[in-house]
């Protein structure tokens, strides 16, 4: 699970965007429910695109599948776009907030078109949907 | 739980895009997801604009959240999308198939911005991260 | 005088739009304009179009004039909006709402370019006013 | 063979448009062209886009072809498009007037792109040519 | 009353877009309607959008509405527009003729979504209607 | 009837997109149903725009009506649409393949404003029906 | 022959775009075609859009046509063109330097298509021309 | 002075666009001014842009400018725009209608933002002025 | 130092955007920043775009260069925007509220690109810093 | 004071758009002014956005308010953007060159919505500027 | 090798754009490369977009791939681009001069989606590469 | 030579778009080929921009031109396009797959208004072209 620019704000950020919860909090959800699932994950954040993409990179053979927030890369991070498409694993976008609800360029999500699964504005649960969606998305259809 | 025009044909439409489960099958999942949240969904689905408005009227003073697939409505179903935002209860917008894969025009979907919880692209499997997500959002937020 | 989707709430919805008076108490202070002009109004609302091309068939032979809330059609109603045009009576369109300070897109009324007379944001009294207005206009104009 | 919203008014509408001819004739005049294929064809008008949806969704497995003029819903009738390319059976649309002639915004007919054969302009014989073309081109190409 | 560039020419311009009553006959049948209301109209006419600033900056404090057909300079007199949103008196705007009925660039008109009652096309009549419904406002709402 | 660029390559072209008939084969089709309406068909194909308008100036005096296909012109050729729209003559425009399912572009049909008779996707039995249309619409408009 | 704002610098202003010739010497050249082909020209020149209105609804009954530089009016002066197309007599619209040329914005000139006759990039001499296009306009078709 | 598609037909083609002088006659009037300014035009009008490219590539080299109507490539003709600009004389483009009242696309002449004299909407007499206008700039400014 | 339309209302329009001070306060404080810097500023202040031309064409050449709140006019004062290039004196542009925080079409500032010191949102502080940034600019630039 | 991509390269870029002075000056002047105003600045540059954002963060807790000149993120730098509006401090943005004069696209300043303070086109002068605005609307607005 | 509208004037149009070799010497530079690489090449330039035509049809059967520069026709020669399409030959374009560096019209390119080596802006020299890669590119994908 | 983001991945990413060759074995053919010619190359690759950038600062003295494939940058890397226009110096850009052929935005490269030579689409080999046609380039205009 890929975090991009600004989410190690989690929880200290703008509430009525993002809610409360700190990433570390969010990461923790997620993996409970992995865990129920029998599957693991493993986090990264980092506020830059490139560290994105040498650390996805150099996890993909070893990954069955991607979640990625991209933060502030939603709307012009066409690199780590075309490594996701390049990575050929089932892939699972979470926008906290709902984009479509803010300014008008925010629509412009150039990650939600290689989406498997694309979840927005559940705030962090929506990672935790996303967790669930991905495996049963990859032991169904790989 | 409203399903918009074509929905009846789940199951039985082109399944590269919309999976094979049938509606009522997908209802059930849905229906037992919120058994375990002990909550309770009404479902409706109809090909008609208004017709779907009709029973929105009569029944959105009991409920206290709505799940919708608006179907072919995405697009251009303006008086639903009206009715949804007067009703004033937390809403789950669910497209099966991941629009923004698909024709350009697609992207444009007028019930995004008045979703508390968007979900894309997960097939039926949708409608139940959609009940966990929005009881948890009405039980959290209200 | 049609009433498009939604206009049975009226009194109920948001009322910083849309006023507290029901949808009967503005059929009523019509009425009774159109009774001090000596002219009569006959009343009609649906949620479905078709429902309300089928009314309008019927009916426009024996009318001298069309007063007409699209409601939620106003975007996209093209087959409402060429029926007018082919009944060939001068019409009057009222959005009780002032459309042109909400959403971008609800600036593009697709009723306006065939209205004798437009009125926007007075309220239900705009009611009134497409009375007076409209029976003056086909006393003098035809 | 399907007749969107105000096609009932054919012949009574705007004849610059449309010409003088009534539904009924048109459809006779269909009739005996695909009687001279050793065709039958099966009609069906409704001014509502949901009712249209009802009856094709009951019928398609029946037919080998599909006719259409959508009227009114040339423009926005996203769910009766989704409806026909879901059906998989060759399509023919017609328009009766030429709608390039007309306003900008008819230009886009979102039907265009699912036709097999799309006849504009013609006026009401443009059926009995979708007829022949639409029976050579199922017999030829399947 | 404000009066924009050109309606000094009321009743000797296109008689098919504006009718023939003078703008003196329509500033007396708005008074009239005035005086039923138990109210009073102020008016001026100026082809200068510096000289209606300046009067309107002298007068406005006088007032408890505005009513204002911006002639020419509804598509583009901001300087106006600001200066009646600085007012913060309701505001009724009113276009003799049918704006949405005529060039595409004239649907632009920046004071739509300023006007409390937005009246278009109902010729002269529109100011009675509008001293009407503006006065019916500033009472009921202030 | 004119043929625009690359239509001499009719049959040896993307058969997906035109089919495998050859271009003299499709015209003697389209004279035959000339004969069987007792009408004569005058044929013409050139790749130059220019050589078109000799031929149409020369020839059209002579001719009761025109059927065309712009071929690659379709999309600029403002030259031969205008000397057309000059000819004064009812007009068909046949488009052998569905441009409508293709580039964006090639949407733009700058022929298709002035078509009587528009026939698109049908194949080269576009050209038949074209005959039938066209000759029906002279004998019956002029 | 009206001169809008910023002409009164003619001779004065940039060279390169507007030649070095006063607007004075440019009336009289101006004068001295018309004398020839025995007409006059009276000339009026404002920085104020009010002001050249005030003084064409005072002149234009004396006149058979009209000059006029609208200066940077060009592009948004909706009361001047509006006051031209009311005026209802043959107009002629000189532009000194080549708008198309320059910024993109400048190619929308508002008075274009409003104009009889339209003269572009010539300079001054332009205004020489218009007179005698616009005399022999009048004397043709009035 | 060359002449592009369709302008053989000067005269011949709409009266209400073009006027009724035939090309001829408008090349000897053109001609007759240029005799008053002692100056001499040699004259050309193909359909085809390759032709006219040809013939001006071998000509251009003896001529002091160029006077040109580009006729239907007006809107298309980039390669013979391309020819004008590296020719590197001045250029006189006319247009005998004017474009800017006509279709909107009609608007956007490429040929305008080349031209040193643009003359729209005087119909054949604008030859004889552009020889005028373009013989004093070339003496002039060379 | 030019003030455009309705910036003499400055302190008494809406303070969130504008702030408190009157405009002759802030003209003070800009006349005693300039007097530190030994200079001497010249203040008009006119709601008609005109007025401001007069007054700048027979000013300009005694001034060092211009500081100008275009205020209403921003979006459309292209007469002024003219004048002000034409001076060709170095130019300081100061809108007192953000523009780019507010309407969509506030953005397009015409002077924007004229300006050699662009000062946005700084209230009117930011005439006393346009005074030092410009006289340092002409001192050391010219 | 942040300084985005390319900054370090100040007073060796190209002076016509960016002057002659270094980073490490014109930082001393900007100081300078902040000392005069008992306020103190810390610097930070770097060519990554993930740097420069890991660095606020750090520091934004400690700040009163940011003044930040984003270099060649102006144009896409989403992610620092949103953690300056995050940060919730006033904040002065500052472009060196005037980036309304150069190419359209450099035009759209995805900053200038965020700032509280403005300046554009005064050179490596605009921070000292932006010092003084900046304290002075803290001081005052906080 | 096909050349397009005035590419016979290679070497004599603006060299700041093309450079000063002329089209016979570029295209024996071209052979050379080819020789050195044990193929041949084929030469032809045309004015015409039809004769280019005429000239592929004939040809394009013996050929391996083709080399063209479009010249003129690059933003609207659609008739040649389908002739390319249709070849099914793998192609190369070339662009003497970087079209993306002028006009913003050039930047559409028609060709540029159809080639599998595409060259801009390297003058002459880039038929050498065109070569070189082409051959390369056929020997080893076919 | 400098390689934008994931071209670390070359050889190892979809081989229908960039071929099987891996970065190290293009930069061993470009170096045989700047090796022929009498040239060297200096190689570096980051998939982070900031990177790049420090890199160029350091190392453009040094150079006599430079060669780019800025991979996923293409579309956003604002920064490094304008470090490449101020280190004015020959530029080479080169993308291995035809972007023109693939999604519409790719389209946008904001790297081709600026390079001097310009390669698309020919795979790895266009590595060596452009270090054949960049030595040239620099040798002959310097």
């Amino acid at each position: 699970m890929l975090q991009g620019p600004n989410m190690n704000r989690l929880g200290k950020r703008d509430p009525s965007h993002y809610g409360t919860q700190t990433l570390v909090e969010a990461q923790q959800a997620a993996n409970q429910r992995a865990a129920e699932l029998d599957a693991q994950i493993e986090h990264f954040q980092s506020n830059s695109e490139g560290t994105l993409l040498d650390w996805l990179h150099e996890r993909q053979e070893a990954a069955d599948g991607i979640i990625c927030n991209p933060g502030g890369l939603s709307n012009y991070g066409v690199s780590l776009r075309d490594a996701f498409a390049e990575a050929k694993r089932p892939i699972a976008i979470v926008n906290l907030s709902n984009i479509y609800k803010r300014e008008a360029w925010r629509r412009l999500d150039i990650f939600a078109e290689i989406a498997d699964v694309y979840i927005v504005g559940a705030g962090p649960r929506g990672y935790v949907a996303a967790v669930e969606l991905l495996v049963k998305h990859i032991r169904e259809i790989g």
